[in-house]
């Protein structure tokens, strides 16, 4: 039996995380789930899963309270460490997720996370701090979880590129003559996310930040990692081998699976939902152009100069992004303003946890002061 | 630097086979070379690649004599025996190639081959006898080279079935009227092959063949092999999981990929030739349509009956489209024919090199007889 500790277990990837629980409750067991506070979702998996503990952002009683309960973020973390588990599934935002990541290291947990926070603020930090301590990192994201997979027991030496796909989003191949509105940013092609992920999308910064990812997780250089258009988003990565060939994996846009490949890795179990191949079905690539899509070069730009940069990079995001969704600044400026933070922002890499809330916090208040002086 | 011994060095998997030695001669040395006859190719050959011994079928005198000459099918078996060498690469024509092939293992030898009627007539033999002497087996053939390095490093047990992949042949989604004629079968949109693979790939019994081979080759239940349509040949199989995921192997079709792959194993070199994905490329698949195909169905038919019935359909298609050929048949007779003669063959398997030819000379008679009573 298997112990998993969730961390945001009530957020999308949380809840089918837990449908995976359920479908494969004799190899799964939650020992613990945390939230930012508490719902009657909450309550529900607190009833149904029964974990030893519960963690909670914000305090307030509640009546299916389990054995334990922690209580704010150091209470969070307090309680990944003291909690006996094999695995800490990570499906939590933000920056901050990296103290819990490293929690779950601290106290020989293997962890799997969703959060891109991670690596694009904290560049290899927990990468190295895995290997120090010599425990397992398991992506869960479609894409990276694919490249995982492939290139799991593979000499890297033989590795030409990794390719990250993209469905392009709302806007691929079409030319702005004005800019969208939020609406129309927010209905994304393929999958159901939140706002924040979906602006991202519709920019590809996302695919940016993926990229980022990529880099600081499988120690690619940014030359090696390349982006493609695939619009059904059936395919979730492809490698080239310098020989020549080159893999693909494919399957249906349901995150149960990376989901469950992470909670079942090293083994695999039956699909979440049985599908065998259609009778006929089309797997299209495409190049993205870069012109169409800056944010993308930005995210190159930002990963060669390092994770100081990577981190500015998200930081402005995440002010312009919360401007846009609040309709202060239009959707096209955001690759401009962007692009001005960057080239402001230093070099190099960052060297402690502590580093990421300074690079965050400095960010935060000039793209406030940008957005202050593009109003007047 | 890693010797090999090359059996059928003037024939289209020989002399790319010679293209990657060329390209790679700081890693690949030719100690031997084999051919049915002298030509001036393979005077060329001994020129350029300085072999310590040759092996010839028909005895002839020739003025390139490299140290040491065997001839007749015999000599070559001792060459393979006598020369020391780290692989034999066997890209010799029917189903006497499995002794070759045992005296490679015999010899301490790793072996690769493109011959397919080693499996579909030998069965599991030359496999079990690898395992039993503990010789490595590399495919050359592109879809079971695709499938061995897709299998490589899983646990077989986590996959769900392997993909072979066809081209669909010049007939695809045609329905005949009338018989095509023999230059209509030899037609083949992608490959450029001999006559009778050519005949073998237009009513996919090749791809039947193929079926067979992996089933041998990899040990899967024929249950778990099956064929999707890739028009392209872009990609040459697939293998899904049970957990939905699927892996796909994307390359070029050009035959040094796979050749090369052997000859590098467990390494990977740069490409014969390097090339960057397109702009956009479609991957392309569908099931191909069974009661278009008898023949296919005839091959799991056979399958699972064992190696003798497998033996006996590839028998009996050697009558069959050498009869075609020579227009004394037509295209749509041969999966009839097959099909009387497959009913009539005994089931089980393969136990012994010398059964092979029982099987052989009889299914030959057998199918002789059918055509004499056919033309009268």
């Amino acid at each position: 039996m298997k112990k998993i500790i969730l961390i945001g277990s009530t957020g999308s990837i949380g809840t089918q995380a837990l449908e995976v629980v359920r479908k494969h409750s004799d190899k799964l067991k939650v020992v613990g789930l945390a939230a930012r506070k508490i719902s009657e979702k909450l309550r529900d998996q607190i009833r149904e899963f029964q974990p030893e503990c519960v963690g909670l952002l914000y305090k307030e009683d509640f009546e299916t309270k389990p054995e334990k309960t922690f209580y704010g973020f150091d209470g969070i973390l307090e309680m990944v460490r003291q909690t006996e588990a094999d695995l800490v599934l990570l499906a939590w935002v933000g920056k901050d997720s990296i103290y819990i990541a490293k929690s779950a290291l601290d106290s020989n947990k293997d962890l799997a996370f969703a959060t891109k926070e991670i690596l694009v603020y904290g560049g290899n930090l927990i990468v190295n701090y895995a290997k120090k301590v010599g425990r397992k990192i398991l992506p869960v994201d479609s894409e990276h979880n694919a490249i995982f997979q492939l290139l799991e027991n593979e000499d890297i030496s033989f590795v030409d590129s990794i390719y990250l796909t993209a469905s392009g989003g709302p806007f691929y191949n079409k030319h702005f003559i004005k800019s969208p509105s939020v609406d129309e940013v927010l209905s994304h092609p393929t999958w159901k996310m939140g706002p924040k992920v979906t602006v991202d999308s519709a920019n590809l910064m996302n695919k940016g930040f993926e990229v980022i990812e990529a880099s600081f997780l499988f120690g690619f250089d940014p030359s090696k990692i390349k982006v493609l258009i695939n619009r059904t988003s059936l395919v979730h990565s492809l490698i080239s081998f310098l020989d020549g060939s080159v893999r693909i994996l494919y399957y249906k846009p349901d995150m149960r699976i990376p989901i469950q490949h992470v909670l079942s890795y090293p083994e695999r179990w039956v699909a979440p939902q049985k599908e065998d191949f259609e009778n006929h079905f089309v797997l299209e690539f495409e190049k993205p152009n870069n012109n169409e899509f800056p944010c993308l070069a930005l995210a190159y730009e930002a990963l060669e100069g390092g994770s100081i940069k990577t981190a500015s990079l998200a930081a402005c995001d995440e002010v312009l992004v919360d401007a846009f969704l609040n309709k202060k600044i239009s959707f096209l400026s955001i690759p401009k303003m962007l692009e001005l933070i960057l080239s402001k922002s230093n070099s190099g890499n960052v060297t402690s946890f502590e580093e990421i809330d300074l690079i965050y916090n400095e960010t935060v208040a000039r793209s406030l002061e940008l957005l202050e002086a593009y109003k007047i």
